[in-house]
């Protein structure tokens, strides 16, 4: 079954949004009968994917449609659950891939709530009535801010080890230890716990951030989102822009979106992602960037460039590397950049910016093998060359090229490159790169916004390769064959310790760390194997261990 | 078969320890026979488990016996082979655990190198004639300096990825990218090639600091040798301390050292260590030091304490827990924090610092639950107080037991608990407990040099759980009934991501990320499954890779 990420509140099953001024709410009422594959109900407020994207679409929608909202509330439409996490029994029937992509997505939504609280001024509330046990814990720790209720029952728990044999591995253990800093052994307590907290040790624990009786919850709840409403600067008197459907042709081996196309090769195992430069001019004022709204040619790529990624991890398992080209021109695509820069004070320009860095940080956590092409016709300016700077290889041509005239392959670095689109680590793409050579840097910086030709790129290290017409052909075939005689696992894991370079973070921990122990512990008969906790769930049977540590 | 980690150089089989003056030779010369366990050849120079506890002895030899050596050389003992990193039959024969364990404390072995360098002033420089492949690589990549040779044919690489479909994941590819900062892309194609790099790209690229010609090999091995020589600020005219024999008396269920004990339940699947506080008082000065040599009552500790976390982590996979305990008088403890204190300038009190920073990172590293029992007649002061720091959970006596008469349990902090042990993300573990509440710390600080009694120490989060009498056998009782029917790869996954809040450094990625993918290689069919790649290398067939991308 193919997966669609494509969706808007009139299709919601799991979620309802309701917008009242500078308040949001975002209420999870889970249809039990409305999983995304057959074989489970979704009890208790349990999630899926299905679920999930809904989110991811519902999050995406309060930047863009609702600048006026401040403060968001995440709130259960269930009295007696909160959330009670991921479905045990749809985890415990997707095979590994499935797993590792639902947790991967998962922990791009958590993190696309905290950059809005954090980076956009749209706050997030976990108001909690009811058991939020696992994923739904989880969810309520990407917020700034959890309130709890004092009902005796109510209570925030990562059961996953003692009832699983899993992690609370979408960002829960890191949030625990590295966010809301609970003292290492008390994460140990509360993590190995079925039951874990309620009441007064949730708060003293530094769970939850506030604790209130249940007739006076509602009114805390608002109290909070109006403090929290006093520190966001989104503007009160924008109206939104709309985010109309995509348009996209599918075919079996062809996607195409209006400005981005994917084409699939299964015998090889590549997908190649084609992206149009622009083709009408930068609007001349902010006004006419409102009229343009969601056609406004970097949020129209962002927005397919997002949903062909998702789409080649869910549903094109088999494609081992995504070749990325552009076509068009770098000097418009320049323009568009200093476009953004001159009006990056205004709220929608900052949505575009901090959407294409979501989408950037979504190719770099993308773990299929990225390649560039450059050829003559490219427009790898700006937010566009960030994708060949996100790539693992990058191939430039050199020199004319028979099929092109005159025409030179050129990049155009903008002020899109040096820092506007930091990767999880927060480092821009440059600094990865050339990680502690800052003179290197400088060194490019003084190219800004002037096309640079294959020669001066591969100087200025900035691609694998220049080649010039005579070699280019076999330099890439080769390496796309080579590429493909490998292991998909070796390099899977090659690529998630080679691409984040540097100083590390809670997002990086989330998406290293955690999740590669949680990918391991997926693979591990306790949790998977015929006899193993997962597998037994729900069951009445009872999991049996292999002992030995490792 | 049981491994022994005890040896010495009388005994060594695959490297030669040569001194002169202030220069070490460290020769590695693998006898292909010598393999620690049946059914494999160490051809090539490559090794096992044995060949790097002989290089653990030496390295620990080196900055306890030779305070005058100031650089040591790491070279081959075969002309055309530099070191072809760890056998593959052997690492395909392996089960899980054993190549967990393996390359754990190999990384543990290659950290000590660098700490040797960084913080010891004995400086390690490889000196690369002949193949350098793999865990080869990784050896070199430990040192602070890699001299190639330029013969035409002398090379370093990582062919893992693309000969045996694991990773170079004995710190290969984070050296890469974070100690020798190569470019991303390079690092790529550097990890994705068997033949590696050699002559100018291998210098162009950073992944050597010397390129030579073979005439003149020698003479600048010896020259950067006594450049880096004089960076060093080890004594010039200083004996060496002798480390004796370690005496253990080694029974079924018991390991007794003179001051360490090790109890094992098999049945509950857990290991007492009983660490016994000193007998003899302080040294009066640095001479009697000196004279009490490799019986310094820290130093004895430390050697025996290491030895048992190894031995428990290879010989003992069933045990889960391991409970510290400590017996003497936490006074005399601290007396002897203050006389290390007083006499950080020496060298061998220095060296009895660092390697408890080691023993202490080791345990942090241990894959057990680690448990301490704080009970009247603990010791847990100074050094000995981080072992409690580094547990999962402590839980301490409080008030009197019948058992101990009018003496309560009490802790004492000195400045050994505050900062001069660091864990591997460079933060003490007071540090790591409170991480972002710096007052925390200053206020356990005002009681510095002071016996901390149970209710305190609860008060100031020093301790999980303090219990009185009543309580006290089965709170402990039943935390450990609880721990053993968990999963053993979902606490090894949990804590593995608990202990280490905070900063990453390249160490913590090393263990964390870079492991973490390893250990999840390690269980992936195309890798270790019976038509995987490290399974059938060297059989001439071809593994079959499933294609899809996780």
């Amino acid at each position: 079954m193919r997966v669609n990420f494509l969706t808007d509140p009139s299709q919601y099953r799991h979620w309802k949004l309701n917008v009242s001024g500078e308040r949001a709410e975002l209420i999870l009422d889970v249809d039990e009968n409305g999983g995304l594959y057959e074989g489970y109900e979704l009890k208790l407020n349990s999630y899926d994917l299905g679920v999930d994207i809904e989110l991811y679409d519902a999050i995406q929608r309060l930047r863009f449609e609702y600048p006026r909202v401040k403060v968001v509330v995440l709130k259960s439409g269930k009295g007696k659950v909160f959330c009670a996490g991921a479905n045990i029994k749809m985890l415990a029937g997707a095979n590994h891939a499935d797993k590792v992509n639902f947790c991967k997505f998962t922990n791009e939504t958590r993190g696309a709530i905290e950059d809005a609280s954090q980076k956009s001024g749209q706050i997030y509330i976990a108001a909690v009535e009811g058991a939020c046990a696992g994923g739904g814990y989880e969810l309520a720790l990407a917020t700034e801010h959890i309130i709890l209720v004092d009902d005796g029952s109510s209570s925030v728990s990562l059961p996953e080890v003692a009832l699983l044999a899993v992690l609370p591995g979408t960002g829960g253990i890191t949030r625990v230890t590295d966010k809301r800093m609970v003292r290492r052994d008390r994460a140990d307590m509360f993590c190995s716990s079925e039951a874990g907290a309620r009441g007064s040790r949730a708060l003293e624990w530094n769970l939850v951030d506030d604790l209130v009786s249940p007739t006076k919850f509602n009114d805390l709840v608002k109290q909070r989102a109006d403090e929290f409403a006093t520190r966001s600067d989104r503007p009160t008197d924008q109206e939104g822009i709309k985010l109309g459907p995509l348009t996209v042709k599918q075919e079996e081996k062809c996607y195409q979106y209006s400005s981005v196309s994917v084409d699939l090769n299964h015998d090889l195992g590549i997908a190649e992602i084609k992206i149009l430069g622009p083709t009408d001019g930068v609007p001349n004022d902010v006004n006419q960037l409102l009229l343009e709204g969601d056609q406004f040619w970097p949020l129209r790529v962002a927005r397919e460039l997002d949903d062909a990624i998702l789409q080649l991890r869910f549903n094109e398992l088999q494609i081992g590397v995504i070749v990325f080209k552009s076509i068009g021109s770098s000097q418009e695509v320049s323009r568009y950049c200093n476009f953004l820069q001159a009006n990056t004070h205004h709220w929608f320009v900052r949505e575009v910016i901090f959407y294409w860095t979501r989408v950037l940080k979504r190719i770099d956590l993308t773990s299929r093998s990225l390649i560039s092409l450059i050829t003559p016709n490219s427009c790898f300016a700006g937010f566009l060359a960030e994708i060949m700077l996100a790539s693992d290889r990058s191939f430039m041509c050199e020199d004319v090229f028979e099929e092109f005239g005159d025409l030179e392959a050129s990049i155009i670095l903008t002020s899109s490159n040096f820092g506007r689109h930091p990767m999880c680590n927060n480092l821009s793409r440059l600094s990865t790169r050339f990680l502690g050579q800052p003179e290197l840097i400088e060194n490019i910086e003084l190219n800004i916004d002037k096309p640079i030709l294959a020669t001066e790129a591969d100087a200025l290290g900035l691609v694998s390769m220049s080649c010039d017409e005579i070699d280019w052909d076999d330099e890439v075939r080769l390496f796309l064959e080579e590429r493909s005689s490998f292991s998909p696992d070796a390099l899977t894991a090659m690529e998630a310790n080679i691409r984040f370079a540097g100083p590390e973070t809670m997002e990086t921990k989330i998406f290293g760390r955690l999740s590669a122990w949680q990918n391991w512990i997926f693979q591990r008969p306790n949790a998977v194997g015929s006899t193993g906790a997962l597998k037994l769930y729900g069951t009445g049977k009872r999991a049996d261990f292999d002992k030995k540590r490792v």
